[in-house]
């Protein structure tokens, strides 16, 4: 096992008079002695860094290598022993916000982390948006807006680690299959038209300074393997991260984010599909949903009795909406205390003071206006929850016909875990609750986090990851749950609490 | 045996939606299915050009790719079956001319060829000004000089041969250290100080695009390993093409340009070494000698009784001057005929109305001005001659010398290659007369014309001579011949005919 670069301090010896051989030959020759690997790549750029490595190093150097197939990859010389500082960044390509962390590769530890949001959402909020602009010319303005929010987080988490980004010599990346597209610069807007086909879903290993990004040049960056237009290289970051495919026992990955993308399997089988429902719970379809974010109620409950919800907010300030576990939360305990009837429309009858009408629609207040940092009311309406349970239906048909293609029940799943942004926040109890999780008993259920990055990370801290996830990507069997005849009438049926 | 890089149309099954891979990964599949090769390089910039041939492609498609190691790197892709143009370029990069030559690789005949100055003269006629002006902080103008007059040279023979520069896919180059250094930009100054180190004399197979090169952006450059400061690449494709290294017979490779440089040995062991005399032979240090080109007088015969000179002109146009072949067998002549004596003095008893004084030097007068075409004499002076008889004293020290080292006398040489512009048009028999080359008998030399970008030609045609070209530049010792104690000794009794 060994992170995806190393770093080898190696002894040159000075030139004589004796020795025609080039310097850059001399560093190589010295590399193959060390690790017995015949075959160098040397690029030009690497080559060209030879004379001033050369001249300030005094006899020692550190290079920086890739194991490639039968070849080692030189990504950096630097002159001196800087074998102590190692650092490579995993990064996960979110539609709404890109998240990156640092890891030290010598102590395997995350030394800063930082999320910002994707700086493409000047051209769209929602990921169809960008796929029509992107079909329209954009592409290179999306890459760029994706690539600058990177070198953004790269600025934060070098400033944090009080490192220079020159000295991060690796990077893994998931995203979903747009992303992984725009990352590159390629029209992703194909995905979305039949027969539905990405440019690629294997990525080659790229070159920090092909993409643009701020770090060591020749830096390798490896891109997570997306498994078709639906189904992304974040879910297979996840997978990984997840180790299903390393246990007998059925694991379920559910990624509840713009689509609810889920993985269902073992190590012998792989089965994918996703329910699109749209971004139901995202911000922008619920009226007052915004991401999980300082200000954002992330807890509800609601008195049985008095029907009256009290929240937590994340960072304690006065709430101007609520994020995706309060949202799941509200509806939950709507139910729960007999607001809210198993087809999603409130009952009015209980009586409470929080039943208001707003635009045309019936809602209930969760925090009235002076109590709130915008000094508006925060409600959720009946169009709101409907939309959620929309959301809801597309997973369970998508799970229900995932586990029929098998013969398996929801019971045989041993593990489900959750990941993506919505899932780090999410109740299970909630969730379970309205059915937007399989009700299984919650020590079953296993939060990631966020999957994609730690999916990445790990490929950083063990590069023979690369191969499992590729492998993996070519094990899954995607289903395309959309057209199956089977879809409609599940996801109808499932509409109910 | 297989050209440096292989075309092969590919029949590209239409995406469909049971099929999630990508266009990418479905042209990859299809080579490894063809090939048998599971790794395929597909680098970004061929990622990104695929969704235009697929769309244009109708099923069909033709990729070209190089074989390095256990994979193959993707070179281009094109729609349709393409294989009937496949184009290679061989290119010697010499420090006064740059020649090209345009090869099919299907027929492997040469289909266009041209010459050009190259352009870096503008920076310095001979090698050490451009050294000087590189080490100035010059390089990437010299650079940039280089690489426009191979473009220059790419945009002759394309348009010769009615092709597109992009349906060049293969490009292989020799020069020497110095001219190896300035094509990838990087400083060679330091090869003219102690202790005289290249940065690089094992170049990676480059990139056109890396270099500025307009071919296909991918195309692969090869450029010859230089062995040391003073023995370049040009000279390693020179041995390569003449096949020094297949035979138990010992041969001797000479090429005598801006310096003295040779190959001597067999299968078993190669010695290399130069008589760094100067650019004595070449335009600047001999008042009226000229490249040879047009208007240049190549040939002379100077009349035993009569001492009257006779000559023929390159292009048979009235003479501006003479190229190297026409210098040597005027000094031949000149000593043949009693005119000039062995240690290079004119016999000015002998009574000719050809003797003249030229500033301040005496001459003899090879064309009075009304018979050129600059209507100014052309004339050879004393200080000519101890010029040339300089750099012939430096190769016979040379070759003396690296003999020795192995015990052998010139009689043992059964083979002698000559190559460089200057020996392609030499005549042998007066290059033996003054000494410059063995005296053996004729038919043991063989001129290789231009060998340089013969070698070129070799590797484009059979990629496995890259193998050998490069075992070939590590097998050769150089031999540092004017630190030797006995360069002075020798090199002093030689300078007499």
């Amino acid at each position: 096992m060994s992170t995806l670069t190393v770093k080898h301090c190696l002894e040159i010896p000075l030139a004589s008079l004796d020795d025609n051989k080039g310097d850059a030959d001399r560093i190589i020759a010295s590399l193959k002695e060390r690790t017995g690997v015949s075959l160098i790549e040397f690029p030009l750029d690497i080559v060209k860094t030879v004379p001033s490595v050369i001249h300030s190093c005094n006899g020692t150097l550190t290079i920086t290598v890739l194991s490639d197939g039968d070849r080692l990859r030189t990504v950096s010389i630097e002159a001196g022993d800087t074998t102590n500082s190692h650092f490579g960044l995993a990064v996960d390509m979110g539609t709404t916000v890109v998240a990156a962390e640092l890891i030290d590769l010598n102590t395997e530890r995350s030394i800063a982390s930082a999320g910002e949001t994707n700086e493409q959402v000047e051209y769209g909020e929602d990921l169809l948006t960008r796929l029509h602009y992107a079909g329209q010319g954009g592409v290179f303005k999306l890459q760029d807006a994706l690539v600058d929010t990177i070198n953004k987080l790269i600025g934060e988490v070098c400033t944090a680690a009080r490192i220079d980004p020159f000295q991060i010599t690796a990077i893994s990346a998931a995203g979903n299959t747009t992303m992984t597209h725009l990352l590159l610069g390629i029209d992703p807007s194909p995905i979305r038209r039949e027969p539905y086909t990405p440019v690629i879903n294997h990525v080659p290993i790229l070159r920090a300074e092909e993409l643009g990004l701020k770090v060591a040049p020749q830096a390798p960056v490896y891109v997570f393997p997306s498994v078709g237009s639906y189904l992304g290289g974040d879910l297979v970051a996840g997978a990984l991260a997840a180790g299903i495919v390393e246990s007998d026992d059925v694991s379920l990955l559910l990624d509840i984010g713009t689509n609810g993308e889920m993985i269902l399997g073992n190590k012998d089988w792989l089965l994918a599909g996703a329910g699109a429902a749209g971004p139901a719970l995202e911000g922008g379809v619920v009226e007052c949903a915004m991401r999980a974010k300082p200000d954002a109620i992330d807890r509800v409950k609601i008195d049985m009795d008095t029907f009256e919800p009290s929240y937590s907010v994340i960072g304690n300030e006065p709430p101007v909406g609520f994020c995706g576990s309060g949202l799941i939360d509200v509806i939950a305990q709507l139910y729960l205390t007999g607001l809210l009837d198993s087809t999603g429309r409130f009952l009015l009858d209980k009586k409470t003071a929080r039943w208001q009408r707003i635009n045309d629609s019936m809602a209930f207040i969760l925090a009235y206006g002076d109590k709130t940092g915008s000094h508006k009311p925060i409600y959720i309406t009946e169009k709101d929850i409907q939309n959620v349970l929309r959301t809801k239906a597309a997973m369970v048909a998508a799970l229900t016909l995932l586990l029929d293609s098998v013969g398996l029940l929801i019971t045989d799943i041993q593990h489900i875990y959750t990941a993506g942004s919505f899932g780090i926040h999410l109740s299970v109890d909630s969730a379970t609750a309205i059915g937007l999780y399989p009700r299984l008993p919650s020590d079953r259920f296993i939060s990631l986090g966020n999957g994609s990055l730690r999916g990445a990370r790990e490929v950083l801290l063990n590069a023979e990851k690369i191969r499992d996830a590729e492998n993996l990507a070519d094990s899954i069997t995607y289903v395309e749950l959309n057209v199956h005849p089977g879809f409609m009438g599940i996801f109808r049926s499932a509409k109910y609490i």
